[in-house]
């Protein structure tokens, strides 16, 4: 089996390559890219430093063909917002461009996509199930969409088997990371692991969707191996909870007191912080899985993993 | 005002052009577009031949702008079902490219796309309305529903006023054009008219969606006027009527009797013969109207405008 994992070097990337060379032992080859790749390598990995939007090198890169591709190269929503025509060519033309020749090399592929809850929108307060309508409000949100409509409908037609995950903001982010509004999801983890005040930008009471590093990881290496029954589009089930409480699971599993100023950013709550729950029943029908819950996300999320 | 019509010589393109010189007298410059254009130009129109998936082609189209673009060109469902890469290229990468050029030359211009009821997918038995899922089973409609999803989103960004339709299969299409499944649907009028036998692929009783052309360019001239407060997506109102009853008001409006054997293409009749209700309402309030009963739509379909 060969497998390529774009977006290597981002957050998800690296750990997801982590965990690649002990999961996917029987692996023939295992081929990492991003516009950097210095310090990426994995024992029995090989790297490719480009730019997935130049054709030439998609064309050098996907020669002879992978049986298996993490598409996970993106740039986040807020960049994607100011940068329009980066968007459109990162987060849109290169997903096509990278479905068709993949599928063209390898006809049947396995393409998992790292698609977004940026798909759906103002959610509005009721349970968000398998019939709820995408209206993305942002750029970066409705190129998630598009190429969640493009993938299904390849793998409709046999040319790919592909996979779209919607993961939330994943916690806990570098400090150093910036482009993603959801930021505060994952400072206030470092924050209150360090002992240091914060000022967290929405209200205690904000209800966020929260995944770890660890436990998407977890989602896109079962999308790898899951048969072709698994819908086109999962939406991974998640841990529903305030702010709040997230803030107190971090004090008492680090062992801190939790020194945080809750603010009112009204796009910001309204964005991220004012989820409703969800029924994640498909997904865990198919083995999809969740933080067990806060004490193991606060964990998982501090792991480095 | 400039005004640019891309497949101007497809079926609804030339219904269109015919009634556009009248539409907009004030119109400074209207200009046609197909990859063949003779016989298209009407009085003090411009007609300019090409291949619009070509960047070179649409760069000098383009040039230096339009207010107000109307874009028609596509190739249809079962052409874009076995020519992929055709579909492809016609049918998103080219909505894409000329959306984000139209946009660069003149912010804010006035795009009208013609959609198609195909985003859809299978609709089971509820009545549409604006909450239905789209879940598109032809790459065909998958490629109008990402292009739905681009125009709305940049319409959002204010640098496109983009509004996109849903038509049904229009009536009655030449009996010579062919590539689209519902041409049983045209097919019906011509054979009744002329007096002659028809054997109808689907059930008397199959319901179907039905819009004359000349409903159909009243609908794309009220998106081309209408305000900035319409919906970037519009489903038209359309006659949903079974087939028998149609062609029981094609024969008494020609004073023809209905020689129509009935058959049961289970295909057909999942895709365009089971058509549940439709929910106008949004697209009424804003002025959209359908053809106002049988008779009319029967006398439209058959008027050669």
């Amino acid at each position: 089996m060969r497998v390529l994992v774009t977006g290597a070097g981002g957050f998800l990337g690296r750990g997801l390559t982590a965990r690649l060379a002990d999961t996917l032992p029987q692996a023939k080859r295992i081929v990492l890219t991003d516009r950097v790749v210095e310090g990426l390598c994995g024992a029995g990995m090989e790297t490719m430093a480009g730019d997935l939007s130049d054709p030439a090198f998609r064309r050098a890169l996907l020669d002879p063909g992978f049986d298996l591709v993490f598409h996970l190269a993106s740039i986040p929503g807020g960049l994607a917002e100011r940068e329009q025509g980066l968007g459109l060519n990162v987060n849109l033309l290169t997903p096509i461009g990278l479905a068709e020749e993949v599928a063209a090399q390898r006809p049947g592929a396995r393409l998992v996509f790292a698609s977004s809850i940026a798909v759906y929108g103002d959610l509005g307060q009721d349970r968000v199930t398998d019939a709820t309508v995408c209206q993305p409000e942002l750029t970066y949100g409705a190129h998630k969409r598009m190429t969640e409509i493009l993938l299904s409908d390849m793998t409709r037609r046999g040319v790919l088997s592909a996979i779209s995950l919607r993961f939330p903001g994943l916690v806990a982010r570098p400090a150093t990371e910036s482009g993603h509004g959801s930021a505060f999801m994952s400072q206030i983890f470092h924050s209150i692991a360090a002992g240091d005040a914060y000022t967290c930008p929405v209200a205690a009471e904000s209800a966020c969707w929260w995944m770890s590093r660890p436990a998407a990881v977890n989602i896109l290496l079962h999308a790898a191996g899951a048969s072709n029954a698994v819908p086109t589009v999962i939406q991974p089930p998640v841990l529903h909870e305030s702010v709040g409480n997230v803030a107190n699971a971090i004090a008492r599993v680090t062992g801190q007191m939790a020194k945080v100023q809750f603010g009112d950013d009204a796009t910001l709550q309204r964005i991220f912080g004012a989820m409703p729950k969800l029924d994640a029943s498909t997904a865990n029908s198919f083995g999809f899985q969740a933080d067990l819950d806060l004490d193991a996300l606060v964990k998982a999320a501090l792991s480095g993993d």
